[in-house]
């Protein structure tokens, strides 16, 4: 339950660009009761998303008093020099992906950076376009504010209300800081993720149906689209070099280790590599900016509608607030399981109160 | 519901290793009521397997009909020949992830292959041992049988029995495709996953406090034992050191095409490896090794107890089988969401349903 009072924007809010955050943003600070002016180069983009309830058509004499500025990496200095002048109260932002980038461009251009900030929400899907929006993408991730010398603190605070407001967490980082981050969590690892899948086009048939969930997980981003990551490469190409470069040294060695696997240190090498490969998992938060501290109860659960929402009943009826649940079902299989993550002080009770209720419990993991 | 008579395979059968494959057969085996011996180098592990239930000890006068060798793959060879010799009636397999190394390690031992087929179940957990073992592991997974000429078609059968018993799908393939199959979708896969991960051990606490759902998918498997890892790398080095050539010289195309972004023909190169692996990744089938046709339905779901539980009793009211189901939920926020797949032509039905009982649709996706 939303309730009106609970935000820090007053809006309206103009937001530029109504593709997947654009729409976003839009669909939660409307929840919110705030007015929304959505705008894009798309007519029928703009149309769709306000069809989704992103917000409103522009009309003369709005003033809006925070801009966000949700278009891809290589127009948007462009798109931000554009509103700080059409709209001489407003406080810009944008979302992009890269920082650096927009900033120098902005600063060539000779734009009065008193009233922008960039900023880079750590969310999004596949999926692009208002059709994929949803209010909760920002829920519970990163938001990073990049700080610079021109705009005093006052100046900025609306960007961090408007975080705040969609549920992220605001992080100050400056722009250089910012960028060699993503370079490493984020733009690195797409572009590792697509020449791995890039492997898979000559795949016979035979190869891929033996694919299975790791191959899934460790390619799933690279059916990400190659036009909007063209840009962010483009304009992070140092930073991220860098890392493919340190990458490509590692690569060398597990190869030369593997051309001769029973060579004096061979074995080492391969088992140094994937030793670090486990350190540096280890660094990884968990799924909600933290390390996962739940426990987790696994329960076989009969391929029969209502049995899950039998299983979850009695999981409430024990008291018990589950933190989180997956399920796996194979269609034509009699049984699936169910993963739910507790509190690992409650893992035991609930154990037991499972199977006192008849519940098969087919594991259980700390 | 397991029927005793649903079952192709009588026993005895003789498990040797009771690691998470070894103790997993032997819980499936055991619910179907089959006579489950369990054997392993080490006392403890044997005892953990057979307190969970995944068999007995073995004594002298058991006569197994089929031996499953469950041990490292570098002495798979060893431990099949001599159970080929210490059980003269048997039929004897084994569950390595490689396959050509332990049948040549065996023709040079000089062993009659007659009673012996390799196998491999496409299934597994980072979490290793009989704690993670569980009876449901092979649903639905392909089986890798690896045929070769020394044995009958009617002297392998058991291990196709034994592979539909536990619900997986059994495919006959040689010992040579199935390691080049699993260098491309498997071992090359956990090498690129633990070089990019290796690259994470540096990272600063501002990096890491970036890291997002697509960081976390492409790193998972590299939390894998290196122990395990280097034996299966090194089993089945020729074959994952193509790959990784392949994917070497990609990795120098994309390092060159970013130390020049703004060079002619740069972007056309990034671009071409970003689409290579939208093409890749759309070969790799579904969940359930078929392609997902489901369609998903996003509702958003108060984070107090029972809500999730109400949520699927009124999908089951609605008469809908849930096909699958993801749980999202950002501790210290109010809501999370809850993504149903279900079959395409029950989803509008469905989600007309949810949102007259008066639950928010947060998405619907085809």
């Amino acid at each position: 339950m939303i309730l009106v009072a609970d935000r820090r924007l007053d809006g309206p809010v103009r937001i530029v660009g109504a593709g997947l955050l654009g729409a976003s943003i839009g669909l939660a600070m409307r929840e919110r009761g705030v007015d929304v002016i959505l705008d894009d180069i798309s007519p029928s983009a703009l149309e769709l998303a306000i069809d989704y309830g992103a917000g409103r058509a522009g009309v003369d004499g709005d003033e809006p008093e925070l801009i966000v500025v949700c278009v891809p990496p290589d127009v948007v200095a462009r798109v931000v020099a554009a509103e700080l002048a059409a709209h001489p109260q407003a406080l810009v932002t944008d979302v992009a992906s890269v920082k650096v980038a927009p900033l120098e461009e902005l600063r060539t251009l000779g734009v009065d950076l008193s009233r922008y900030i960039g900023s880079h929400p750590m969310a999004g899907r596949e999926r692009g376009g208002a059709i994929s929006a949803r209010a909760d993408l920002f829920i519970g991730r990163p938001w990073v504010i990049a700080g610079h010398d021109d705009i005093s603190y006052r100046g900025a605070a609306k960007v961090e209300q408007l975080a705040l407001d969609l549920g992220a967490l605001p992080i100050e980082m400056s722009a250089d800081e910012h960028d060699r981050n993503v370079a490493l969590v984020s733009h690195a690892p797409q572009v590792v993720a697509s020449l791995l899948a890039r492997r898979l086009g000559g795949a016979t048939e035979s190869a891929v149906s033996l694919a299975g969930q790791g191959l899934r997980d460790t390619t799933r981003i690279a059916s990400s689209e190659p036009e909007l990551w063209v840009q962010i490469l483009g304009a992070n190409a140092e930073p991220v070099v860098g890392i493919l470069r340190a990458l490509r040294d590692d690569l060398d060695g597990m190869i030369a280790a593997l051309e001769q696997p029973k060579a004096p240190g061979s074995r080492r090498a391969i088992a140094e590599s994937l030793a670090g490969g486990n350190a540096g998992v280890a660094r990884i938060p968990g799924k909600h900016g933290q390390a996962n501290h739940y426990s987790q109860i696994v329960v076989n659960v009969d391929d029969v509608p209502g049995e899950v929402a039998r299983l979850l009943t009695e999981i409430g009826e024990a008291g018990v607030n589950m933190e989180d649940l997956r399920l796996e079902h194979s269609p034509g299989a009699q049984i699936g399981f169910a993963e739910i993550s507790v509190l690992p002080e409650v893992e035991e009770r609930l154990a037991t109160e499972l199977a006192a209720r008849g519940w098969k419990i087919a594991g259980a993991f700390a």
